[in-house]
């Protein structure tokens, strides 16, 4: 199997993802703007998971565009990868439905950790059959850093919605954060391949 | 990142939204015509909205195709676009099944005000790099002053629909009906280069 | 603006429509056959839909199929097709969930008309610009016949849903079925171009 | 019609069924673990839906790229093989909401057999055309064991059902499971072509 076929189905998986959450965004009933302030945590859950499944794709794309032929582990690694990826929006409505309460934070933190940790090990899968490219190799140890610390930081969230819950979600949204902030070599699309 | 990526992405996402409008025009339970010229409101809605991700997509792609590489700032100003023109099923919702209340129809436009800027900035990020080519920036010249008197329209529809709902709504529609009047030389697509 | 764009579009467009109208089919709360048999209306118009978004879809591939390039009239022309095909999961809900009363299924005929009078205008605004070519003119005078007895049959079936609402649905699936039957020289497929 | 286009559709469709599945995983009120324990039935649906359906994608292109030319039969038989698949959020949502009693079980059983069947006959109708060719008929054989076995299980299933349901639960993730399974030349991406 090619690999544009493998980027054309994630594509396509992904764009639905990120666009059938706006279905879940239900109108209150009352149409005053108190109403609608009132269902802060559906529009940060709803802005957070656009960001986040947004970054997903950027960076897929990009590790995929090193590869050259996919083996079945590697299909198997993507479509994991995918599957956690389409509960994002199904935890985004429990935890917009339920005001950011303990347990269902703690839910889309342990979604995201899967899905960080699903990342980790498409590389992983991809790694096998390059880990003699430099190429591959730079962008790898580049994303790896990134990738661990997004993991770390989604597990720490997980643990600390039972104790306080507004940092748990403070920390939710860093990893998304820290995709937007200029690094030193880091940034997985601010080097003179991608631009 | 080549073009075509990002295009094919924003078409899927685009093509996503104009469709699962129509999963929320919801029948009325009563069998009736009378029932269903009492929905006007959400029918209404459904076609401005179809039309105006028609129009976004259709420019979209006219600005896109001028481009060749895509940088990190393009990228994610096309990713803010999308955002917001996710926005638009669910206040089309919310304009539909409030009757065109005031503050519904105020939010329709703001969030089409959103739509209208966040394309004005996909294009500023985009002219950074072809500021010198003249087949961009003759485009470039036209678009920007449809743009701006959408944006222009849309704030001042958000303002009257506190004033005078029906003038508001009016006006909101304009913005679509503006790009199907053939103008001299000024239609996005009435040029040579697209026919 | 280039064919394959348009095409892409389209397919995106058609493939979702034809594929949400699931998320529509409510499974009935008493888990026994009976129930479901007593949902046929809703089966009924299912099926009917899919196989008419299909024959959509086959004929306009092969209508875009024979364009060239594409014009300001035929993009919207194609905007406007599409439009009233993504009316089908919503009129199929109306006919599915009121038991085939006859306000609905003559609403159904009604859209079913409009989509077929849509893809009568888009060959119209394409053969503007291939009048001359022989081969566009075999295609258009077949496709034209087909297109013309369809228009009719659910026109005929909006009215006689008042009269007589179980010939008007087995008229509604007349178009459909006319597809299938193997016809000399006639089949929008059966010839020597497209096997 | 060329292949890529058949394909393309396809693949738009697959990945609309995998993905709006999660629209219909609702979220339970009660914001606590043991609500979402209890929803076991639903996610064992969830789970088992959509790998089976990413199974059907990964043959489906397998056995697309082995055709040079689509014909009417083949393309009805792809639009056969897409209805099925696109029943499966349904059954799934009919299984997860009634608790896995012995009807659901059954029908997700019979619409899983009917997939089944409906791939059968789109490689017969594509094995019309390749009976000489020696690439295609190795696969088709490999294909064929695996395909006829899946068939035969749904079909126990689906009288064992009524009988021991949670037994008819374990066949129904069998033919999925049978595909993860490492087999002496019989896997159908393991093997020299695919990696």
């Amino acid at each position: 199997m090619k690999t544009n076929r493998i980027e054309a189905f994630s594509d396509g998986v992904m764009a639905i993802i990120i666009t059938i959450m706006v279905l879940e965004l239900k109108a209150p009933h009352d149409p005053t703007p108190t109403s609608l302030v009132k269902m802060w945590p559906v529009f940060f859950a709803y802005v957070l998971s656009f960001v986040i499944i947004a970054i997903y794709w950027v960076n897929h794309h990009y590790l995929i565009h090193l590869v050259s032929h996919v083996d079945a582990t590697i299909l198997w690694a993507n479509i994991n990868l995918l599957f956690w990826i389409s509960l994002l929006p199904w935890v985004t409505v429990y935890l917009g439905d339920n005001h950011a309460l303990p347990f269902p934070v703690a839910l889309y933190a342990a979604v995201s950790a899967a899905g960080g940790l699903s990342f980790f090990l498409l590389r992983a899968s991809i790694a096998r059959h390059h880990h003699h490219e430099p190429d591959f190799l730079r962008l790898y140890k580049k994303m790896l850093r990134k990738n661990l610390i997004a993991i770390f930081i989604y597990m720490v969230a997980m643990a600390l919605a039972f104790i306080y819950t507004p940092l748990a979600l403070m920390l939710i949204a860093t990893p998304a954060a820290m995709y937007f902030l200029p690094e030193r070599g880091l940034g997985f699309f601010v080097n003179g391949r991608s631009s």
